[in-house]
C-alpha cells in the first residue's frame, strides 16, 4: 500500500493529490459531485465524455467500506488505476475513435477480464448497457465496476466454491441496490 | 387485459397510443431513446427533469420478458401505469416544489409499499440513489423500479418463502445485471 492510513498524505509528487485535495474539504472526502469534478479535471476520461453523476455514485459505493457516502484519496486513487486499466481496454476497441464500442467487443473484455458468463447473461448485460447497439465510455466503465463488483460480493457467499450461493432477502438488497 | 396481444392497436382515444405510434417504427417496438421521447412528450415526468436514457433503460429492462431491449405498446401502458402511482408519492412528499425529498422520506415510500428492509438496507439505499442527501424524481424512480423488480426475482428463487434464495452465479448476473 503506497499510502499509509485513510486519508494520510502521499508523497508530494502525485498530481492526483493536487485535483483531490483542491475539491475534497477538511475532511479529507469527496462526495459524487466531487468526484466528478475531480476526474474530469484529472482528464481521467481522456477525449471522451465525462462521467455521469450516477456513473460517479456507483464509484463510490464500489469502493465504499464504511458506508459513508464519500471517498477518501486511497480510495480515489484506488480508483484511478483501476479506471486507468478500463480506459486502456476501452480504447483498444475503439480503433476509430467514435468514442463507443459494440456490444460483442464489450464481451470480449469481460471474458479477457476473467469472467465466465453464459451467452445468455452476455446478452442480457449487453442489451442492458447499450444504445442502439453502440456502448459508450461512460456504459462500459458502469458495466465493469458492476459485473467486478457483484462478482466479488458472490465470491464472498460461495464459501464452498460450488457456483452456488444461499442468499437472505436483505442481504441480498443490500449487496443489488449498492451498485 | 386492455388489449389483447402485443402490439395490437387500443381503442383510439387513449392518448398515449398517439405518442406511443409518432416514435414507434414498423415493427410497433420503441427503444431506450425512443421511450426518453415519448415520456418526455406525453408529460409523464410532470414539470420535473424529463428521465435519463439511463433510467429509460432500467425502465425497458424490467419489462423486457423477451429480452429484445425493446418496449411494445402494452409495456408502454403498463409502465405509465407504475408510474403515475410513483410520481403521485413523489409529489405528495415534495412539498417544497424542490424537485427532490430526503431519504427518509424515501425510506417512508418504500416502507408504504410493502417493502420490508432492514435499517441497514434502507441507508444503503438511500446513500446510493441521493446526492448531497437529495433525491430526485429520477433517482427516486429508479430505486423503486430496481426495489419492485429485485424483491420479484428474489421471490421467484424463494419457493419455500424462508426469507432466502439460492442462486447459481450466471443467473445471479443475469438478474443483477439486467436491473
Amino acid at each position: 500500500m503506497a499510502y499509509p492510513g485513510y486519508g494520510a498524505p502521499p508523497a508530494g509528487q502525485d498530481p492526483l493529490y493536487g485535483y483531490f485535495t483542491a475539491v475534497a474539504g477538511q475532511d479529507g472526502q469527496i462526495s459524487a459531485d466531487e468526484l466528478q469534478q475531480c476526474l474530469t479535471q484529472s482528464g481521467m476520461a481522456g477525449s471522451y465524455k465525462p462521467f455521469s453523476l450516477e456513473t460517479c455514485r456507483l464509484m463510490i459505493s464500489m469502493l465504499d467500506r464504511d458506508m459513508s457516502g464519500t471517498m477518501g484519496f486511497h480510495e480515489f486513487k484506488e480508483l484511478s488505476n483501476v479506471l486507468s486499466g478500463w480506459k486502456a481496454t476501452f480504447m483498444s476497441y475503439d480503433r476509430d475513435h467514435s468514442g463507443t464500442v459494440e456490444g460483442p467487443e464489450l464481451q470480449h473484455a469481460l471474458t479477457a477480464m476473467g469472467f465466465n458468463l453464459s451467452p445468455q447473461a452476455m446478452n442480457i448485460i449487453m442489451k442492458r448497457n447499450s444504445t442502439n447497439g453502440r456502448i459508450g465510455f461512460d456504459d462500459f466503465i458502469t458495466c465493469c465496476i458492476r459485473v467486478r463488483a457483484l462478482t466479488d460480493q458472490f465470491r464472498r457467499r460461495d464459501t464452498s466454491h460450488s457456483g452456488q450461493a444461499m442468499f437472505q432477502y436483505d442481504d441480498f438488497m443490500q449487496v443489488t441496490m449498492s451498485l
